[in-house]
Order: C-alpha cells, then structure tokens, then sequence
C-alpha cells in the first residue's frame, strides 16, 4: 500500500471536503440575509418606515453580489473536484438555491417599493393584517427550508412543501377581501393595489422557499419531485427510500 | 504514437460533442414548445378562446417533464464528462436556462386561467390593445434570445437584454392606464385586474428571455453579466473582450 499517495489522498478529500462545507456556508449566509430582508421589507411597509424601506432596496446589490459569487464557487468545484453522485448533487443544488435566494432578494425589494408608496398615501393600514400574518408564515418557511438545507432534513422540507399549499389558499382568500375593499371604495384603489403586490411578492417567496425545500429533498433522496403534487408525495415512502 | 487510444479519445470527444448538441437542441425543443404556449395563451384571452387555453393549461405538464428530462441529463454530462471551461459554462447556462424556460411556462399558464375568468365576465376588452402589444414584443425576446443561444449570437443576446427595458417601461404605462379605467369605472375592477395580471406575468416572461440572454452571454464570454445595469453594458467592449 502506497502510504504517502493515501495521505495525498485523504489531503484532497480533506480540502475537497471543506470546499463543500464552504459552498453550504456561504449559502447559509446569504439565506440569512435575505430572510432578513423580507423580515425588514415587511416592518418597514406595517410601521411605514420609509428608511427601512430604503436600506431593504440598497442591499439588494449585495444579495446579487453573493449570487454571482456563489456561482462562481459552483463552477470552479466543478471543474476543479470533478464531484460525482451526492457531492454533484450538492453543487447542483447550491447552483439552483441561489437562484431562488436572489429572487426572493427581488421580492423584498419590490415589497420595499409599495412600502414607500405606501407610506405616502392615507391607505388607512387596509389588508395589513392579512399581511402581516402571511408574511410570518412565508418567513417561516424561508427559515425552515435554509435549516433543512443545512441539516439535510427531509421531515423539515417536507414541512415547507405542504405549508406552501397552505400560504397559497390564504393568499387567495386574502386578495379576494382586497378586491371587496376596492369595489367598497373606489379612491382606495391605488393604495389597495399596492398592497395586493405586496401579498403577490409574499406567495413569489413562498414559492421560492418551496423551491428550496424540493431541492433538499433532491439532494438527500436523488429524487427530484419538482411538478409532483404535494399530496401525492407520500412522506413514509419518501422516508424509506434510497 | 498509440494510434488506438487516439482513436478512443476521437470517438470519446465526437460522442462527447453529441451530447453536447443534444442537450441543445432539447433546451431549442422545450423553448420552441413555451414560445408556442405564450402565443396561444395570449391568442386565447384576446379571442375569447377558452379550449385553447384549457389547451395551454394542459401543456404545462408536458414543459414540467421537459425540464426534469434535460436537468437529468446535464448532471449525467457533468458526472461521466466532467467537461471543463466552456464546455462546462454551457452545460450550467442550459440547466439555468430550462429553469427559466419552465417559469415562461408557468406565466403562460397564468396568463391561460386569466383569458378562462376573462371569457366570462363582459370586460369590453379593456386594455387589450396594451396586451396585444406587449406581447408581440416579448415574444420577440423569448425567440430572439433562444436564437441568441442556438447561435451563440452575443449582439442578438444583448438586443434582448435592452429591449426589456423598454417593455418594462412600457409595462409601467399601460399598468397606469389600467388603474384609470378601474377608478372611472369601479364594477370593472375584477376584469381589469385579471388583465393587469396578464401584464404581470407578460413582464415576467421578457425578464425571463432576459436571463436567458445573459446566460449566452456568460457561454461566450464567461462574463457573468447579471445585476449589471444595461446602460453600463458597452458593447464593443463587450464584443472584444476574450
């Protein structure tokens, strides 16, 4: 047995190792930033605090710095490592995260925007409840899909997919006492269709989160279950597979 | 010279570039299918057409199974290939195009339910003449940037990455028209919101040809031109660069 070539080996396992664990570090990163950003867009918009808003807009570059870096990180582990089955995975899902990350980033910001118009209008706070309830649950499922991604948890991702469904009836519901408030009152409509971008930029991100969560479920299972009903998915098979 | 093994590798790089031009040519296949989705989706609204939008609503699943096929493949070209620089820059740019091709895909479908509410209700065709416009523009970009990637035609990519600031700002107006007609006439608020989120998802579709012209241009320059203000852009630079 060649010892010294086992140990450079082992060096390269190590180094390659860390590479991945970096990748899945800088995601993390730029997950809490943007969840932060949705946090903030949506304070800014219930408080009107128009120079939250503001900070929610500039750090967008940053968000979209972060994803050029990111993938740049994928394309060279890729070249360079060669990755096959469940390390490819991860690269390929880190590729596909950022992407959802920094859309998610995009809606922030436009959340931001109608946050500014609308901390200029006398909308009377119409539609903020059903605001602020679905924005705490799509934040949640933002969280819970970043720490499934990090803890390659299956049941957690799981969680996200099926309380996507759950965010999409609500949003439905919720636009349509909005559309009520505008036929009520015809001089409310600007403020009220700010606020319906708003609840759309919420479902967006909860769409993303779900994106995130299906990409675990690929990366630990091998199965893509993009397309495939929720309900179909039968989480003990799931469970069982591999 | 080992003239079998030169051989080998002969065989190994044409089998090689034949996967390479099939991943293509399914990425042209799936683009052709969405382009054809979006006009019939707008076809549909504009003529009232609802077993051709039943027809686009129904072809949703066939682009959902056409982006699982192609993303398989790609991580099977990474896996056995391990390609490397613009080899690799094209696998990554197909498996973020199909990604952004299924979400033309999903907008088209959006606009197919709208063209459903809106055969029922006597809208009058309000803001048809804005939809009808901006569609022909977008689905200009949609086909210009799958040239653009079937060509490797940077100007092409970039004609593209300008022409949705213009329908971006075309977008802005016609959303403005539209909240006038809503507050002149409040009992059209329904109708006039599904055609304002026929705009929505029509605006949604050039920036998504927009990421597929940024793509090409990542492919031939591996320059990652996301997030970079169009105006900043210089061509000739751009053209020289490599």
């Amino acid at each position: 047995m060649d010892i010294t070539s086992d140990t450079h080996s082992q060096h390269i396992s190590r180094q390659f190792n860390h590479e991945l664990e970096d990748l899945k570090n800088h995601l993390m990163a730029m997950g809490g930033l943007v969840e932060k950003q949705v946090q903030d867009a949506v304070i800014a918009l219930i408080e009107g605090d128009s120079s939250l808003a503001r900070q929610v807009s500039d750090q967008d570059r940053t968000v979209n710095d972060m994803q050029i870096k990111i993938d740049e990180e994928c394309t060279r582990v890729l070249a360079r490592r060669q990755p096959a089955a469940s390390d490819l995975r991860l690269v390929m899902a880190v590729t596909r995260a950022v992407s959802d990350l920094e859309r998610i980033g995009d809606e922030a910001t436009k959340i931001a925007r109608n946050a500014l118009t609308l901390s200029e209008s006398d909308n009377g706070k119409k539609g903020f409840v059903e605001v602020r309830h679905i924005s705490e649950r799509v934040r949640n499922m933002v969280r819970d899909s970043l720490t499934s991604f990090a803890r390659f948890d299956i049941d957690l991702a799981l969680k996200v997919v099926h309380e996507d469904e759950a965010v999409d009836s609500e949003y439905t519901t919720a636009m349509r006492s909005l559309m009520t408030f505008m036929m009520e009152d015809p001089r409310s409509i600007t403020s009220v269709l700010s606020v319906m971008w708003v609840l759309r930029a919420l479902e967006r991100i909860g769409d993303h989160a779900n994106n995130l969560a299906e990409y675990v479920i690929y990366l630990v299972k091998g199965l893509d279950i993009r397309h495939i009903d929720p309900d179909d998915l039968d989480e003990e098979a799931l469970k069982q597979r591999n």
